[in-house]
């Protein structure tokens, strides 16, 4: 794994910048997406595109992720990273890291076909696989730093406020 | 826009398989990431790899949206497909369809700067845009009926049970 000294140093600067101007901190993120295909979508963030699409089981073409395999690879990468962060923070040293991610979801409720049936995942499983040398302790005490801090594991296991709106352009 | 009978007919076939065997309808979907740099993830949807990775400001080198960016990609674009199945469902046409998605993110939160500072988004906007020719109360009949049935923006706005748990190999 790349060397950790440059990681530490930005975490201080950040930590030291946010606690000098503290509005500094709230930072907008943002995702424009447009519909080019069936149900092929082009997601633009920054000056990157990712694409999105569903499987020809749901009428796309399965050219790339759905949107709930996005919001798998969401968790599971800011599970990773974020142990990564606080692996520097405490000090306690990972050699290596691996996340899976497995999400449950009963496809009546994106279709309507049955009342009660919530449209996203009934439920999620995220197993951590760490190599490191330090006492299964301080690897727990990372586990709950992480888990308390996790900005995509909040957004799953809380609610978030989303507005939405709608604006219709005649054809 | 692509034609649309090939879409509908899809849906139409997932109801009657759906109907005739509801067991069909969970669906498990999978995402493992791998940390393979200091901030950088890959993450194996299948047999693709989505890149992950924090912006330079945050210790990474920025070569790949971070996980909450791709967070607010998911909801974009399931808004998006969502948009587009019940259109077909609904019979109501769309001619052009954008989505932009703003997330607010307070990074006291994630570092854990300061206490009572969530680390995931405090508020989400999805913005909806869409050209087509159907009357607007069509229009709010659409959007009434994504916004019952759009996994992702379920996902964010009510809470997800998710289990974690962490296994450690020696190194």
């Amino acid at each position: 794994m790349t060397t950790t000294t440059d990681l530490r140093t930005v975490l201080d600067i950040t930590a030291a910048a946010v606690a000098q101007d503290p509005s500094a901190a709230v930072v907008t993120f943002a995702a424009d997406s447009d519909l080019v295909g069936v149900t092929e979508v082009d997601v633009r963030i920054g000056d990157r595109v990712v694409k999105v699409d569903e499987p020809e089981a749901l009428g796309g073409t399965g050219l790339a992720p759905n949107p709930v395999e996005l919001a798998l690879a969401s968790i599971g990468s800011c599970q990773a990273i974020t142990y990564r962060f606080w692996s520097e923070k405490l000090g306690i040293r990972i050699d290596r890291l691996h996340v899976e991610v497995r999400g449950n979801l009963d496809i009546h409720g994106v279709f309507g076909l049955k009342d009660g049936v919530r449209p996203g995942f009934r439920d999620v499983e995220v197993s951590v696989q760490i190599s490191g040398s330090e006492s299964p302790g301080r690897y727990e005490d990372l586990r709950s730093a992480v888990n308390e801090h996790c900005p995509v594991l909040d957004i799953f296991a809380n609610p978030i406020p989303v507005v939405t709106s709608m604006r219709v352009q005649p054809a």
